[in-house]
């Protein structure tokens, strides 16, 4: 077993909590890439950053060494770029409506997104359940209609930030993907080399977020608010609960027509006022709009007169889609079993649990367990009651969108335990964002 | 990049600090061995182990899983099998003395040794400087030779614990090396399956020793011996200072000179003293003798008697070395250079480090600064003066044993820093041996 010198040095002197320099960053990066450093000299170093952490100039400093493993991208559009990234939920298709509706306010907007695993979903398979609609565009085509229109909504380059591509697979597979600076680092790479100048983040807390409580949520959102500014760009982190679903549906086709909806002017309210509440800040951010109050004005326009969804079809027609789901969402895949779930007792909901109706989700087919499962475009859940609401016994709370009578009937005994009840009135949550500036 | 499921989520625990079961410990070495488990997933997890410990049934379990690993040996040689494992030190030679010497004892004496790495010599290749004299014996040859003489001095088995190679080789190149229950099971796993009732370990600390601190190699002997009670085996450890070289000389001819010298009843006072501490500790162990003033006696009559010499000359002869050595030491390789060091100042000698010592002789040749270097085993150093020595300006305080007059002067420029003066009296130090019995 040989390992290279240099890279063992390095592992020492991280596993005594020292930082590393810029250079031995740079470094690391483009040997690990170049299979010049032998992976599992790069794990033990990995576990070692887990366990001392980084400093702060560390954490910028492995960012630009990411970022550097690969391509950058620029834009010259004319108009600002913009950027958001969520570190994922239970429901959240914000994207699917963000991006159209900053579009059609004026700003470029080319959301880079991935696939879903475990709990969490993922943008690209949301999109994939409208009919002909490709994540893929080369860069010329990507280009040509970011120019047109102003939007594209794909998967991620496989040419920008290579580094984080082998070391996220090497930690997924050594229990070093809870390290904050990795964290943070990777996130902001990727922003980075797509070339925005002003990024919003979503950081969720919460039973159905990767960082449970908002503490945490709040020191990875102020580390990757760090590494932006110190990377020369403007950048906002949102801090939002997520211990109940991002709206009422979770599952791909079911939630790309609540993005339809909030786009028409609908929607459910928590997730219309987390759409507003990003785009009101990549507003500010990206300069378009001197205050909050502006911002919101203009989306809301968007929304009432129907640009946010004109621009959602026009970015579905641009990338192959059925654009028509915009306007009759029933065209997009039906599951061909829907069940309703019967509370079995009277009372206030107290809580659906995120991560529990994920799991049902999960179990129907609306995600994958590991990565390279199917995905069915067609299934998961619709909330017809949440926290707040005073159900009677035999009353409809959810509705099962299955592949078989089997695969509902399974998935009613998941989901069942995602509620908890209450006797007494249970207020409903308000939405609440925290703003986390530099 | 794929992973094991079930190691990925052994790696999570021991991050969380839980500790794995006999079971879970056993599958791990087994399936690294088997090449089933990929070495990055397991470098991770033994940083995990280097950040968060084992609990003692946890390293005592580790130690049975490496034992399983591999073959374990049975001596039926009618006497008690006794073994020692020194924790490596700068001029360490008393295997060399020990094992014939309680082999003319009566008790069965199979030593198993490494070569040296860095600043730690190998008993190994100190044998090896005699003429003729080999290390690996096959395994009928082995048992035929410590059947008929009651001793053997060897290199390591391969067929024994063959999980502790290759974890060994991959903590090497991942900073991992430095892990208490880590160094604990390898060193007792392979003491295990060697088959001995009774161990001594010899546990160095100070400047050319791996544990720095008295309190460290105190935690190290503790888990050792521990180890030993739980695998039903009695164990001794013996803390000793490894400030200074033990002995006069480092490097491969001159130390087997000390350690003949030690056996014709003669030797540096420190070695000797070594050398009877844990021999007595292995004759009360062994259940020979009743007291440690009765095995004390009966090892002096060995050395006054030329019984232990006598046995060396067994041993050497009968693993194909020229036994003649033991009579007359000149007939090891001697170096062609000898040069005196003066000392550039009057005053008393207020430490030799160790540590520095050792650099010397491995810039001379003597060690290895990379596995699989050569080793020159007629170069070395010789100290003339000691710790408490009072000298002249001018006066030879050590000599060089070079294989060229420009090697003799870069080694003498290394040396002297090793040397720190005082000039009020400096009182020599005594060897003090602190014991460790479950």
């Amino acid at each position: 077993m040989s390992g290279h010198p240099e890279m063992l040095a390095l592992i020492e002197r991280k596993k005594a909590g020292e930082a590393m320099s810029p250079e031995e960053l740079a470094w690391l990066c483009q040997g690990f890439v170049a299979g010049e450093i032998p992976d599992y000299q790069v794990a033990a170093w990995l576990m070692a950053v887990r366990w001392r952490g980084m400093s702060e100039s560390e954490t910028l400093a492995l960012t630009r060494a990411l970022v550097a493993s690969g391509e950058t991208l620029q834009w010259d559009t004319g108009s600002p770029i913009v950027d958001k990234h969520s570190t994922g939920g239970v429901g959240d298709k914000t994207s699917i409506a963000l991006v159209p509706l900053l579009a059609a306010a004026g700003l470029t907007f080319v959301k880079m997104s991935g696939r879903g695993l475990g709990h969490t979903g993922g943008t690209i398979d949301k999109l994939e359940s409208i009919p002909g609609f490709q994540v893929q565009l080369d860069s010329g085509r990507l280009r040509a209609q970011v120019a047109r229109i102003g939007c594209a909504l794909v998967g991620q380059s496989n040419t920008l930030v290579p580094a984080d591509g082998v070391l996220y697979a090497l930690r997924d597979v050594t229990a070093t993907v809870d390290s904050l600076p990795l964290i943070a680092s990777s996130v902001m790479s990727k922003k980075l080399a797509a070339g925005a100048s002003a990024i919003v983040l979503d950081v969720k807390f919460g039973s159905g977020a990767f960082m449970r409580t908002q503490a945490e949520a709040e020191e990875l959102g102020r580390a990757m608010v760090r590494i932006g500014s110190g990377a020369g760009r403007r950048v906002n982190a949102l801090l939002s609960a997520m211990d109940q679903p991002l709206g009422k549906t979770v599952g791909n086709a079911l939630e790309v027509v609540e993005a339809i909806e909030v786009l028409r002017n609908d929607g459910p309210a928590d997730l219309r006022a987390l759409t507003l509440e990003l785009g009101k800040r990549l507003m500010i951010l990206a300069g378009v709009c001197a205050t909050p109050e502006k911002a919101h004005q203009s989306l809301e326009r968007l929304l009432e007169s129907g640009h946010g969804a004109a621009k959602l079809a026009e970015l579905i027609e641009a990338q192959g889609g059925d654009a028509a789901v915009v306007d009759q969402p029933s065209r997009l895949p039906q599951a061909p079993v829907v069940q309703p779930i019967e509370s079995s007792r009277a009372g206030w909901i107290a809580e659906t649990d995120a991560r529990l109706i994920a799991e049902a989700a999960l179990q129907l087919g609306a995600g994958r367990r590991r990565k390279g499962d199917q995905v069915d475009p067609r299934v998961g859940v619709r909330l017809l009651a949440g926290v707040g609401d005073s159900v009677e016994k035999g009353q409809p709370i959810a509705e099962v969108h299955a592949a078989s009578a089997a695969d509902a009937a399974r998935a009613e005994e998941s989901l069942l335990p995602a509620y908890r009840w209450a006797a007494e009135p249970v207020s409903r949550p308000r939405p609440t964002h925290l703003l986390i500036e530099d």
